[in-house]
C-alpha cells in the first residue's frame, strides 16, 4: 500500500492545493481513510495522510477539522453496510442537487438506510436566496455543518463534491473518484416562476438543466456505463390533457396500426420545458448508449419533517413559502399561521398530483433499489393524491380551525399561464407496485404542516408571500432586484 | 430630418467603430440611405452619411466599397416593392441562417419574389468546413460578395447582420433596426452527425438552437409582437413510429375521452433532439405570449439548383457530400460520379421524407405569405415524396446508367442507431393545400442532381465521402482533428 499526503481544507487561500472551487476561494483534495497529520496554518483545517487504495479515491470538501473520534469512525469509502466489495457495488449513490429541498432530505434518508452516499450540488439555491432577498422558514446549516452532523449523530459519512455539473471536467472527478452505482439527479433550477423571471432566468434554467444532465448521461457512458441514473422529472411535463395520463408512455391506434409511444408533453413554463427536454436526451441515450435510466415525474412535494432531519435541529430541511420557490401546499399552510388570506391564483380549479415529502424519499429509494434494465428508459409518476388548488384551501381551512385559527381564502390574479377549469386524471401506480406506501395529506397536514408552520411563525417574512413574477409580462430585461 | 455620419466597415482593425462583432475583428454600423462619403484609411471600406429615418434603420455589415450606380440603385431600407409604408409593412423578411445551404437558397428567392430580405448569420457553417477539414463540392462566395452581386444582378439589396443570435444584445439591435414582418429561423447547427462527434459538439448543438431560438422567441415578443416566425424543423422529431405521422398534433381517444395533443417525439440524435427542444419552446410561447409560429418539419433536401442561384455563378449554392452534412441523396449523386460506391448504411430499408431544394423555398414561401394568427403554433410537415435509402440507391443507380456511369452499391456499418426497416408514413398535405407544386425526384435526378455532380466531379475529395461519426461511439474527449 502507498502513502501520500494530500491536504484537504476549506478556507479562502489555502497556499497548498487550488484543484477545485477556485471560483468560490476554496479547494479541496484527493484522499483517502483519512488519519489526521498536522494542522493547516490556517484555523478550522487539517493536513491528512492517505493510504491510497486503487480505484476508490473520494475528493472531499472538508471544513473543519473532524474531532480524531470522527474520523476513526469514519470509513470515507464505503459506508458501514458496504463492507466487502460486491455489495458496495450495488449501492454508492450520487445524488446531485443533494443540498436543496428534496435532494438533502433523500441523501439522509439513502444514507440512513446503509447506502454510501455522495451529494453534488454547486449550492446555487443558496445563491438564489441572497439574490431574491427570500429565505427558507426553517433556519438551515450550512451543507458541510448538515454533513458533519450526521456524522456526529449516525456515525455514517456522506461525501461532498461541491461544484457544478456544467463544468464536465468537475463532474469527471466526481464521478471516476465515487465510482457510482446510481445518480439520483435533483440538480436543476426547479421554480417555475424562477425561470418566468426575465430572459436570463429563462435562459440559465433551460441552459442550466439541459446542459447539466447532458453531462451527467456523458458521465455515466464514459465512467460508470452500469450506473442507473434516477432522473428528477416533474408532473407539469404532461400539463392538463383532456384524457388520462399515463405514466411515461400512451399506447395509441391510429389509423388501424398500433404503437406505443411517449405520452406527448405540453409544459407552461421555462423550467417545466427544460424538464420536457430533460426526457428526450435521457430516452434517447437510453436507446442509443443502453443508459438504463427512471424518471420520476414529481408532483408538488409538501411538508419538511422526515425521520432523519427530525434527528437534529441541524439537519433540518429547507421550508419555502415564498412567491418564487414556494409549493401551493407549504405556502397555504404558512399564510394560515400568520393569519394571511390563502392566496388561491384565479378560479382555483388547477389540479395536480402531490406527495409528502416522506414519500419522495420513499420513491427514490424504490427506484434505486429496482433499477431499470440496460437500455430501459422507465418513467414513474411520483405522487399519492390529486388536489385543486381550491380543495387544498379548504383543507387548511378545516384544519386551521382545528387549531383556532381563522382561516381566510382571496382569489388573486393568476399569475400563470394555465387552464383554472380542467379535467385531470393522472396514472401513478408504478411506485405503489414497488412497495411505496403514502403518507396522505389527511394524517399529515396538522402535525408535519400547520403545526410545523405555526411553530415557526415568527419568521414569516410576509412580503414573500405574493406572486410577483408573471408569465406574461416576463420581459428581456435582467431583474435586478428582489421578486 | 436630421443627419449623421455613420462609419460602416469591415477590416479587422476599423479605428472608428467597434460596436459589433468584437469577436470576429470586424465591426458594423448604423446608417440610413446610403451615400458614400468619404474613404476610411482602410482599403475596401467606405464612411457613409445617413438620412435619419426613425424606426427605420439597419444596421449593414458591408465589405467593400459598393459602385456609386450600385448605392444609386439601393433603397437600403425597402425594396422596390415596398415603396409604401403599408406594403412594407408585411414584406420584411429577416432569414437567420441566410448563409446556409437552404437559407441562402430562401433569402435569394423571397427577395426575388419582392420581399425586403435582411439576413442574420453568424457564418459559423463555413467555420465548421475549416475545423473539420470539409468543403461545398460547389465553389460558394463570401457572404459579402454574394450579397453584392444579387445586388448588380437583380437591382434588388439584402441587408446582412452578421453574428451571433445566442448574443441577445446583437440580435436585439438587428431586431430593432430591421423590424421583421417574418422571421425564418435557419439558424442552427443543422447536422445530426456533426452533434454525435463528441460531447463538446453535442453540448454545442442543444446550447446553441435551444438559446439561440429562446433569443429569437424573446426577441419577437419585446419588439416584434406581431412578427412570423417560420421556424425549421424536422421530420426526424417524429422518429419511426409504427402509426401514421400526422402534421404535428394527434387526436388520441384514450379510456373513452378525446383530446387533440402535440404529436410524440422520438428524435435521434442530440441535433434532432435540439429541434424537439425548440418544437416546445416555441408551443409555449404561443400559448404564453401569442407568438404566431410556423414549424416546418422539413425532410431531407436534395438538389442545389435554384431559380435565383443559376442567375449567376457568384450566387451558386453550397453543396455538401462529406460524412457529416452531406444529406443522403446528394452523397449518392457525387459517389455515382466519381466511381465511388453508393454507401448504404446497413440493411437500408429506412424510409424518410425528401424535397427538393427547389420546394423548400416554395414551402418557406407558402408560410410566411400566409402567416399564422396569433397564439397559434403550426406544423407543417415539409416534404413532397418519401423514400428508403434502398429506393434512391436503386434511383440513383437507373439515372446513372443513362448517363453511362456504372453504378455499384454496398453497405456500410450503420453509424447510426435507427430502425433499418420500419413501417414510415407521414401525412404532408397543408402545404400542398396552401399552393405548392412539387418538384418531383424522377424529374430532376438526372438534370439537377447526377450532371451537376458530374460537373463538379474533379473537386471532390473521396476522404470526405464515409462516415466517420458514431452514434455509438463518441465520448467526452473533444476531437481535435478533421472528421
Amino acid at each position: 500500500m502507498a502513502h501520500s499526503i494530500l491536504p484537504c481544507c476549506s478556507i479562502n487561500s489555502c497556499l497548498t492545493t487550488k484543484t477545485y472551487l477556485k471560483n468560490n476561494n476554496t479547494c479541496s483534495a484527493i484522499f483517502y481513510n483519512s488519519v489526521p497529520l498536522q494542522t493547516c496554518k490556517y484555523p478550522g483545517t487539517v493536513l491528512r495522510s492517505c493510504k491510497l487504495r486503487p480505484r476508490r479515491q473520494s475528493i472531499i470538501y472538508a471544513t473543519a477539522t473532524p474531532t480524531s473520534q470522527e474520523i476513526e469512525k469514519s470509513t470515507l469509502t464505503g459506508s458501514p453496510q458496504s463492507s466487502s466489495e460486491s455489495s458496495a457495488k450495488s449501492k454508492k449513490v450520487m445524488i446531485i442537487g443533494g443540498d436543496g429541498y428534496c435532494g438533502w432530505a433523500t441523501a439522509l434518508h439513502l444514507s440512513n438506510k446503509g447506502y454510501e452516499v455522495a451529494i453534488v450540488d454547486n449550492l446555487v439555491r443558496r445563491l438564489f436566496d441572497h439574490q431574491l432577498g427570500i429565505d427558507s422558514l426553517t433556519p438551515i446549516s450550512s451543507i458541510q455543518n448538515r454533513v458533519r452532523r450526521w456524522k456526529s449523530v449516525t456515525g455514517k459519512s456522506i461525501q461532498l463534491f461541491v461544484g457544478d455539473i456544467c463544468d464536465f471536467e468537475f463532474l469527471s472527478e466526481a464521478f471516476k473518484s465515487f465510482e457510482p452505482d446510481s445518480v439520483v439527479h435533483f440538480g436543476e433550477q426547479r421554480s417555475a416562476p424562477y425561470s418566468m423571471i426575465d430572459r436570463s432566468r429563462a435562459v440559465y434554467t433551460q441552459h442550466n438543466n439541459v446542459i447539466g444532465t447532458l453531462n451527467v448521461l456523458f458521465a455515466i457512458k464514459e465512467f460508470s456505463q452500469e450506473c442507473h441514473l434516477v432522473k428528477l422529472g416533474t408532473m407539469g411535463e404532461y400539463g392538463t390533457p383532456n384524457i388520462d395520463i399515463e405514466e411515461g408512455y400512451i399506447t395509441i391506434t391510429h389509423n388501424g396500426r398500433t404503437d406505443t409511444l411517449p405520452y406527448p408533453k405540453q409544459a407552461s413554463s421555462f423550467y417545466h420545458l427544460s424538464k420536457v427536454h430533460d426526457s428526450h436526451n435521457i430516452a434517447f441515450t437510453c436507446k442509443a448508449w443502453g443508459i438504463r435510466a427512471t424518471d420520476l415525474n414529481q408532483g408538488v412535494v409538501y411538508g419538511v419533517r422526515t425521520d432523519e432531519t427530525d434527528m437534529h435541529e441541524e439537519l433540518c430541511n429547507r421550508f419555502d413559502y415564498d412567491g418564487v420557490f414556494g409549493t401551493a401546499l407549504n405556502r397555504f399552510c404558512v399564510q394560515a399561521a400568520v393569519g394571511h388570506p390563502l392566496t388561491v391564483y384565479g378560479k382555483g380549479g388547477q389540479t395536480r398530483g402531490y406527495l409528502d415529502i416522506r414519500d419522495t424519499v420513499q420513491c427514490v429509494e424504490l427506484a434505486v433499489a429496482n433499477p431499470a434494465k440496460p437500455g430501459e428508459f422507465r418513467v414513474f409518476n411520483q405522487f399519492t393524491e390529486q388536489f385543486s388548488v381550491n380543495d387544498l384551501a379548504r383543507l387548511v381551512t378545516t384544519a386551521g380551525k382545528k387549531l383556532g385559527l381563522d382561516v381566510q381564502t382571496i382569489s388573486v390574479p393568476n399569475p400563470r399561464v394555465e387552464a383554472e377549469e380542467h379535467y385531470y386524471n393522472a396514472k401513478h401506480t408504478k411506485l405503489i407496485e414497488l412497495g411505496l406506501r403514502p403518507h396522505l395529506l389527511s394524517e399529515s397536514l396538522l402535525d408535519s404542516l400547520l403545526n410545523f408552520a405555526i411553530k415557526f411563525k415568527d419568521q414569516v417574512d410576509p412580503a414573500q408571500i405574493m406572486p410577483t413574477v408573471s408569465w406574461k409580462k416576463i420581459g428581456v430585461k435582467t431583474r435586478t432586484v428582489s421578486v
